[in-house]
């Protein structure tokens, strides 16, 4: 086995604290990562708010780094390269999903970086927030040169999950885009809206944003809890991609959504409450989406080389990792934090 | 005023008895119609069952029949000709909906056939449950040759339902669609799906509907209760059509929707809860449909003259609709009742 650091989630998920962590040996298709910026990401919170203490939890799934090591197989990657990693490291391979590239709809489900299960040896997954990971080659990716590593750790997780559904809605210049909460998932789907060239509304409950929206490129905003201009973006938007963290009513948001248009709801992924009545009148759409696949995930990353988009991160040493936690908790950041991992070595 | 005879609810909806109606003397863009056929449709069902002896109940939304007077500005409609009415028969006409021939997606809500509120005078509309009907000339269609009145009358209701979900989401030779429910609405999604060139799939609970999805032109059956075949079935289907008319779980439906694909619920018009990993798992979308617009309606039309699609319907004599609307309530039909009004002569 081989020994590296890592940020471990004590019994009750209150905090996590510096431990020693071993990673496997490689198998000939793995990679080893050295790993340098890891994004914090709500789903880390709810992990560690779901934490039962049983089975070791060390999050962490949106990160890059620099390749360390590279088993006997794999020709893809070479000691130095700069690579990042995203919330799947692993798929059956075989099924429909997977053959298509498609490894988030993995039949099987697919191997979760953290919290999930080894396809060969049966261990519990440890994720980014650690100084090594070690990957089968198939899951990792070529970090773009000129994309800044801190900034594109977000873009392995909550810029996947914006860019599949946009990429599937084929949103480009003829579309009217509305991105509803302005966080970690919301600023990178406004950045990829624009780079699309669709017109570009933010949807936010205060006027306060306007500037930030104006600063992201958004060409507009709407503010939802004013009556006047909810009602006049009625029927507006072609997609509306709602990434509102916490439950909420989608009906106010499928009433902006244009005839023939669609809601992808991201971020809440229990079940949703839908009055069939605002999906009837203007034949509305409701969708979902989360992580992505290789195929189009390697395609988002030659998207982001090209417009130069990464997200807007705070970056913090990974001793604070809990006050990072903490802060995301109340939203207290813009967008994303970044731990720099470098304090592990 | 002008008066006609009809079939209207008892005080708690229990029964429809025969009566007087008038109905208003011709505006100057007025269409007097005959009926000579009404399809039974759930929603009378829905209506009677809803109904709380406030304001007067005449069922009935989709009939066929014979034009006898027009208003002086009426130019598309003279006496004699052969036409059909269906579920709308107002709008405000000046909406963005409207403009574009959707008056089922009015801003201001369109004027139902029945238990609408007029307009202009502001009474209620009675509907095609009578031997006369007084309506607009935009909201009238023209019968088109070739179609057996009886048999056309359900196209303007249940045919249109179905079929406008099947225009939109472009179903044709390379979609693949199932039909959840094989009632007046599904076993009409059938006839269009296969004329339509698609490859087209019964979802019943049970193998005895197997020799009925064949005469209707399916190429196949899948039985829901069958653990194998829904397995089997999973991300199969471009379109599901769900037409079941009671409260269901949608889950088992969208999990055989394949990727990117549409599941388009109908019949029921509530809230829905969804398990939003249904829609995600794959890129799925739900959608919902009811009722159409002029547009779509006339389209449609068109394409039943073409392909000779009508419903398959039993012809009761107008007296036996109470008999009729029992035997609905038990699904006791295929696929549709119409009732014959020759006997409110």
């Amino acid at each position: 086995m081989r020994s590296t650091v890592g940020w471990k989630a004590d019994r009750d998920g209150t905090r996590l604290e510096r431990v020693a962590l071993e990673r496997r040996d490689l198998r000939p298709d793995d990679v080893a990562v050295r790993v340098d910026f890891c994004g914090v990401c709500h789903t880390d919170l709810h992990a560690l708010h779901g934490h039962t203490g049983d089975g070791p939890l060390v999050p962490g799934h949106e990160f890059t780094g620099t390749v360390t090591a590279v088993g006997s197989d794999v020709t893809r990657f070479a000691v130095g390269d700069p690579v990042a990693v995203g919330n799947i490291v692993d798929s059956c391979g075989t099924c429909a999903m997977c053959r298509i590239g498609q490894e988030n709809f993995c039949h099987e489900f697919p191997t979760l970086t953290y919290g999930g299960t080894d396809r060969h040896d049966g261990s519990t997954t440890l994720g980014g927030y650690s100084r090594e990971y070690v990957v089968r080659d198939g899951f990792v990716y070529p970090l773009p040169d000129g994309l800044d590593p801190a900034a594109a750790a977000p873009l392995l997780c909550a810029g996947i999950t914006v860019w599949e559904p946009m990429s599937a809605l084929g949103v480009g210049p003829d579309t009217r885009v509305a991105v509803a909460g302005l966080g970690g998932l919301g600023h990178l789907a406004v950045k990829f809206a624009v780079a699309l060239g669709a017109r570009t509304t933010v949807l936010s409950r205060s006027a306060d944003k306007a500037d930030d929206a104006r600063a992201l490129g958004a060409d507009d905003l709407v503010v939802t809890t004013d009556e006047q201009q909810t009602a006049a973006a009625r029927d507006r938007f072609d997609v509306v991609i709602d990434t509102i963290a916490v439950p909420h009513d989608v009906g106010p948001y499928l009433r902006m959504v244009a005839m023939d248009g669609t809601l992808s709801h991201l971020g809440h992924l229990g079940p949703v409450t839908v009055d069939m009545m605002d999906l009837l009148v203007g034949r509305k759409k409701l969708a979902s989406a989360g992580s992505g696949g290789t195929t189009t995930t390697a395609a988002m990353l030659e998207f982001c080389a090209r417009h130069g988009i990464t997200a807007d991160v705070e970056v913090l040493p990974s001793s604070k990792v809990n006050e990072a936690l903490e802060r995301l908790g109340r939203g207290d950041v813009r967008y994303r934090f970044v731990l720099d991992m470098a304090d592990l070595a």
